[in-house]
């Protein structure tokens, strides 16, 4: 989505000082596929995995298990390319509009990571087959 | 959604353990829209917040700013009414399913706190009038 901007460009952004780092310079980020508007999963983005993916044009997300960036799919295939990002009213979430490559983006290989429902009737979480 | 459940019922079920907890004893939450999918916003609970929204069958979170429990529109009105609670693969991130009174879950007057786009052009965030 932004192949094109040099990357003296964007960390000179004051945009990267609107989003609201925590203390760990992180910010949870929500994937939302584009068209189902389905949502996906969430992780985390610091600043760097913020800027690879505005000029990769896919998500890449920190891991806080592996303490490193991980560039979404790139085991599994399972890549998001980015459409849209979106910034919330106090800075501390962001937002993803992404086309899921195979519509697989659980490492479970669901969907959507958020496949369990609470049940009034177990009163448990149990396994939905249909997001 | 839940207004008949003894909470004895509920606080010793295995469900809570099954949510993981961050070292403050929070999960995030993402309300998102019945009907239209939009997501609407992102929030914290703890343990008490997740037993109150259930039991309520309204999204109760947990201010961080604010280190207390917070009936979502309680001031304002803007309540959202819980249809379905779903929880994550890894078990740390919740999802609402919810009805938002009025449309309006943002405390800037907004449909959704998801308005800012980031903007290729201006490099820069920019509000968007349609979510």
């Amino acid at each position: 989505m932004s192949a094109f901007i040099p990357i003296e460009s964007l960390e000179a952004g004051s945009w990267l000082d609107a989003v609201m780092w925590n203390e760990q310079g992180l910010v949870p980020v929500i994937a939302q596929e584009v068209g189902s508007k389905d949502i996906l999963m969430m992780a985390w983005m610091n600043r760097d995995a913020l800027l690879a993916t505005l000029r990769l044009g896919e998500a890449i997300y920190w891991t806080r298990s592996r303490q490193k960036l991980l560039h979404k799919g790139e085991e599994s295939g399972h890549t998001q390319k980015v459409k849209e990002i979106r910034l919330d009213c106090d800075g501390d979430t962001i937002l993803l509009m992404v086309e899921q490559k195979d519509g697989i983006a659980c490492h479970a290989g669901e969907h959507s990571c958020l496949f369990q429902e609470w049940d009034s009737i177990s009163l448990n979480w149990r396994k939905i087959s249909k997001i």
